[in-house]
C-alpha cells in the first residue's frame, strides 16, 4: 500500500476526530447560549442525537449520499456499511466514512439549534432520525455525492450549502412550527432578550468548533498533496479572526458596548462562510470573507428577531446566512489558480456563470431542506399531539420536564441537597 | 529512516495525545457528577495523580511491563527509560512510551473515581503510587507485554481488561474499604440519589472521552498498516452511539424519564465494552455490542446500589461491567478474518474456545488486580488511621478539608468576596 | 513531492492545531482564576484577541521575523502573506505559517494575563494590535528568524524566552502601569486573597494547555526525522508531571494544605520551563527542570506578592520566572548529542559558555519586550486618559462595563430572569 494513501487516511482520520470534537463545542456554545434550567438537556441531547445520527448514517445515509446506482435523489448501495475499502478511493474507506459521518451528526446538530428550551425530547428523537435519512443525504448527494449540483460545477469545498445551510433551514422550519419560546416577544411585538446563563461556555465552545474547523475544512481536501490543507487552514483561520473582529466592532460602533456572543457570532460566521471557499479563493479574500460574514450575521440576529422569528442558538444566521454569504463567495472570488472545480468567480473575469450556479446551488439546497424538515415536523406535530412542552413544563425547564432531574441540582435544589449532606 | 515507521510514529503520537486529553474528559465527567463542594479537588487531583502516574510509569511501570528478563509478574529493563530506541519496533520507542504512559494514567483516574468524595488526599498519592508501580503494569504485562494470558491468545485490543478492569476493581476495593458517603443510604437500606451537579460538565466530559477514544483504541493498532485504523474508529464510533441510544431508551422504558446520566454512561459503557474487540468484530457487531452495554450498565449501576456498594462516578458499572461484557465479546463475535490475534468467536464456529480464554483473563486479572488493591488499601488503613476524612471535613467538602479553599469561592464565600471587591 | 516533506507538514500541522487549541486553556485558566464579574469578558477577548492577532500577523508578524532583507530588528519580506511557497523548507509553507500564528497568538494571550479584571476593552485592542506588530515579532526574529542571538547559537527549542518570558515581560509593565485590583493589597502593605471563582475551569483550562504544549514543544521539531518527536513529547511529559508534584508538595509543606492553583502552576511551570530545553537535554534532566519549576512557581507568586505586584493570572511568575529558569536550564543540562544548536551544558563538560549566552538571551529579550511594552502602555495611558475602568466599572465587573451584560445572567439577573421566564 503506498505511501501517500497511508498518509491520506492519517490526515482525514484526524480529519474526522476534529470533527467530531466539534460536537463538545456544540455542547458548550448551546447550553451557554441558553438558560440554566435547560442545561442538562441541551448538552446531554447532542450526545445521544449524535449517537442516533450515527447508526442511521450507518444503516441508509452513507449508501444514499455515496452509494451506486443512484437516481435523482439518491445513491442505492452500500447500506449497514461494512468496513469494506470501496473502489477507486486514494483513502481508506472506513476513514473515509468516519469523516463523512461526522459531518452528517454536525448537520443534524445544528437544525436542533432550532428546537432549543421548548421541543419534546420524542421530538428530538424523531427528527433526528428522518433528517438523518432523507434530508441532509439527499443535499450531500447532490453536491458531493456525484448528482446533478455537482455536474453544474457547484463550489462547496467543506460544506457551507451541505452541511450549515441544510441545518439552518431545517432550524428554521422547527423555529417557525414550534412558535417563540415564552417571554421572548412582548404584546407589542418588540423582543426581550433571554440571555445564555453562561458566556464562558460559549467562549469555550466556540474555540472549540474554530479548532475541529481544521478538521472540518482542510480535512476536506481529502489527500495531503502539495500540502494543501495547509492553505486550506490558513484561509479558515483568517476569515474567523476577521469575522470576529468585524462582528465586535459592529456592535460596538452600533449599540456603544461591544456584545460577547455578537463577538463570538462573528468568529464562527466567519467559519461557516469560508468553508465553501477555503480552497478557492486567496488569503486576502478570505480576510474580506470573514469581515463580510462578521457583518452580516450582527445584522442577520436583528433581522430574524424583528421579525419575530425566535432562533436561541443564532442558528438561522449563524449558519444560515453565513452559509448563504458563503456559498455565494465563492461565485465573486474563486480565482483561475483555485477553482478546480466549477469556474472562476465575478472579479477574476468569470462572469455572472459561477455566481449563478452558486446562487441556483444555494436555492434548491435550501428549498428542498426546508420544505421537508416543515413536512417532516408538520406531521409530526398532527401524529404526536404537538412538537412543544407544556406551557408548565416550559417554565419549570425541561431538565425536569424531558429527564426527571435537574442539570445543576445544587442551584435547583439547595434545600434538599443540604438535608442529605448533613 | 523508511516512510512506514515515521508515519507509524506520527499516528500512535496522535493516539497518545488523544488519551492523554481523555484525562480532560475524566476532569468534567468526575467533576459534574459529584458535588459542587468537592469540585475543585476531584478537577486537580486528576491532574497531579496524573503527573505522579507519569514519573512512576517512567521510573518502572514501563520497565515491568515490556523489560526484558520477564519472570510470573513483570519485566525487568529500560527503568528510568533514557528515551532510547528500543530493538524490533516498527515505530519510534518514546512515542511507543508516551503512548503506554497515557494508559496507564487512564487506568488510575477508572481507580480513583471509587475513592470519590471521602478519601483524604494523602491516600490519593500513596495508592496513585502502588497502583501504577504494582497492580497496573502486572496485568498489562500478561496481557499486553508477552506475558502468561498473552500466550493464551487473550484478546484485549485496546485495554478492556488491562485499563478499565483492571481500575474498576481497584475502584471496587476501594469503595468497600472506603464505606459510603455520608447520606447516600437509609437506615432501612434504600438509597438517596447524591446528584452530580453539573450535567454540562458530565456531557463535556463524556464527548471528550468519546473523542480520546479514538486514540485509545484506534491507535492501539500502533500502525498505519492498510489503513485499518479507520475501521477500529467505525467501530469505535458505532458501539458508543448504540449505547447511547440504548440507554436513553431503557431508562425511559423502565422509569418514565430518559434519565441524561444514564445516557451517558450508555455512551461511555459503548466505548468501554468495543476496547477490547474493536479491531475483532464486524461492523454490525459493534452495534449489538455497545446495545448491550447500554442497557448493562443502567441494571448494573441498580445491582451495585442495591447492594449498599456507593459507587459516585459509576466506575464499577461503566469499567467494570462494560469491560467484563466487551472482553467476553470477543468471545462472541471475533470472525476468523479479523482475530490476529487468538480464535474466531462461538457466532463464527469458534466453539467456546476463545470464550473460556477470555473468561479466565477477566477472572485472573480482576481477582489480582482487586486482591492487591485491597491489600495496599487496608494496610494504608491500618498505617495511616483510616482512609476516610472526618464527619466532619466530609460535610464540609474536601476542596476546604484537604486544600484549604473552595473550588466554588463566590458561592460558598458570597459575604466575603463582596467585601474584597467594594 | 516527497513523503518527508508531506510527513512534515501533516505532522506540523497537527502542531499547529494543537497550538491554536491551548487557546481554549487559557480561556477555562483565566476565567476560572478570575471572578465571576469579569468572567465572560475574559473568556471573550481571548477569541477577538487571537483573531486580531492573526490579521495582523498575516499582515506584517510573519514578514518581520521569517523575512528576507532582514536588519538588525527584523525581516522585510512576505507581508500579507499569501500562501505561497517559501524557498528552502522541508514542509508546506502555509503550515508553518499556521505554526507561527499559533505561537504569535499565545505570547498575545500570556502577556494580556497581567491586564486581567481591571483594563479598558479597548486598551486590550491596541496593545495586541502593537505588542503582535512590533514586539513579539522582534524577539522571535533574533532567536528563530536567523537574528544575531541566533547566531551565537542561544537554545530556545520552542520559545521558553520568545514567547513565555516575552509574554511575562510585556504582562510585568502592564501590571505596574495599571496598577493592582481594587481589594487586593491592604493599607498596611498585607495581601488578600482574591480567589479564582472556578477550580474546575482552572484544571480544565491547565489539562487542555498539557495537551496543547504536545504540539508546541514536539511540533517545534518541524519534521518527524527519525520520530524524534517522540522524544520532545517524553521530555514535555515528564517535567510537566514533576512540576504538579513538586508544586503540591512544597505548597503541602510549607502552607499545610497543598493548594489547588499552586498545584496547577506547577504542571504549568513545568511545561514552560521544558520549553527551552526539551529537545535537549536527557529524561532524567526533564524531571529535575519540572520539579525545580514546580518549586520556583510557588516562591515566585510569594515574592510578586509581597513587591505589591498584582498579578491575576500569575502569567510573571509561570511564563516569566519558569521561563527564565527553563532558558537558563539548557546552560546546564544540555548534552553533548542533542545539543544540535549552541553548545553542552555545564553539567556535560560545556563550562559556563551556553550559560552566557543563555543569560544574554534571556537578559537582552526580557529587557526589549519590557521597555516597549511598557513604552506603548505609557504612551496609551496618556492618549487614552488612564488604562483602566473606572473604580465604579471595577466593582461592577468588566462583563457589564466593557460589554453590556453578564457573563452569568442567571446569577447576577436572579429577579429579572424570573420575570422573563414566567
Amino acid at each position: 500500500m503506498d505511501a501517500t494513501f497511508l498518509m491520506n487516511s492519517l490526515w482525514v482520520m484526524l480529519g474526522a476526530i476534529l470533527v467530531i470534537f466539534m460536537l463538545g463545542g456544540f455542547i458548550m456554545l448551546e447550553a451557554g447560549s441558553t438558560r440554566m434550567k435547560n442545561a442538562g438537556h441541551i448538552a446531554g441531547k447532542t450526545i445521544f442525537t449524535f449517537g442516533l445520527a450515527s447508526l442511521v448514517f450507518w444503516a441508509v445515509g452513507f449508501g444514499f449520499i455515496f452509494g451506486d446506482n443512484a437516481n435523482f435523489l439518491v445513491g442505492l448501495s452500500n447500506f449497514f456499511y461494512s468496513g469494506a475499502e470501496l473502489e477507486g478511493m486514494s483513502l481508506s474507506s472506513p476513514v473515509f466514512f468516519v469523516f463523512q459521518l461526522a459531518f452528517a451528526g454536525i448537520a443534524i446538530t445544528i437544525a436542533l439549534g432550532g428546537f432549543a428550551e421548548r421541543a419534546k425530547l420524542s421530538v428530538y428523537l424523531i427528527f433526528t432520525l428522518l433528517f438523518s435519512a432523507i434530508v441532509y443525504p439527499v443535499v450531500a448527494h447532490w453536491i458531493w455525492g456525484g448528482g446533478w449540483l455537482a455536474e453544474h460545477g457547484k463550489q462547496d469545498f467543506a460544506g457551507s450549502t451541505v452541511v450549515h445551510l441544510t441545518g439552518a433551514m431545517a432550524a428554521l422550519a422547527a423555529t417557525i412550527l414550534l412558535k417563540p419560546r415564552i417571554g421572548k416577544f412582548n404584546k407589542d411585538g418588540s423582543a426581550n432578550n433571554i440571555y445564555g446563563h453562561n458566556q464562558v461556555y460559549t467562549a469555550l465552545g466556540v474555540l472549540i468548533l474554530w479548532v475541529g474547523w481544521f478538521g472540518f475544512n482542510a480535512g476536506s481536501t481529502l489527500s495531503v498533496e502539495d500540502g494543501f490543507f495547509g492553505f486550506v487552514a490558513l484561509n479558515t483561520n483568517l476569515a474567523a479572526g476577521a469575522g470576529a473582529v468585524a462582528a465586535l466592532i459592529i456592535s460596538w460602533m452600533v449599540m456603544g458596548k461591544s456584545d460577547v456572543p455578537t463577538m463570538l457570532n462573528g468568529a464562527l460566521a466567519g467559519l461557516v462562510a469560508i468553508t465553501a471557499s477555503c480552497a478557492f479563493v486567496d488569503t486576502w479574500a478570505s480576510v474580506v470573507i470573514g469581515l463580510v460574514a462578521g457583518i452580516l450575521v450582527f445584522y442577520s440576529v436583528r433581522f430574524f428577531e424583528k421579525r419575530k422569528i425566535d432562533d436561541p442558538i443564532y442558528a438561522l444566521s449563524v449558519h444560515g446566512a453565513a452559509g448563504i454569504w458563503g456559498t455565494l463567495s465563492t461565485g465573486f472570488f474563486a480565482t483561475p489558480e483555485l477553482a478546480t472545480v466549477g469556474k472562476p468567480g465575478l472579479f477574476y473575469g468569470g462572469g455572472f456563470e459561477q455566481l449563478g450556479v452558486q446562487f441556483m446551488g444555494v436555492a434548491v439546497s435550501g428549498i428542498y431542506a426546508f420544505a421537508v424538515s416543515f413536512i417532516i415536523l408538520a406531521v409530526a406535530k398532527k401524529l404526536m399531539g404537538g412538537l412543544r412542552v407544556t406551557e408548565e413544563e416550559e417554565i419549570m425547564g425541561l431538565d425536569l420536564s424531558e429527564h426527571g432531574s435537574y442539570g445543576y441540582p445544587e442551584v435547583f435544589m439547595a434545600e434538599e441537597n443540604k438535608r442529605l449532606s448533613s
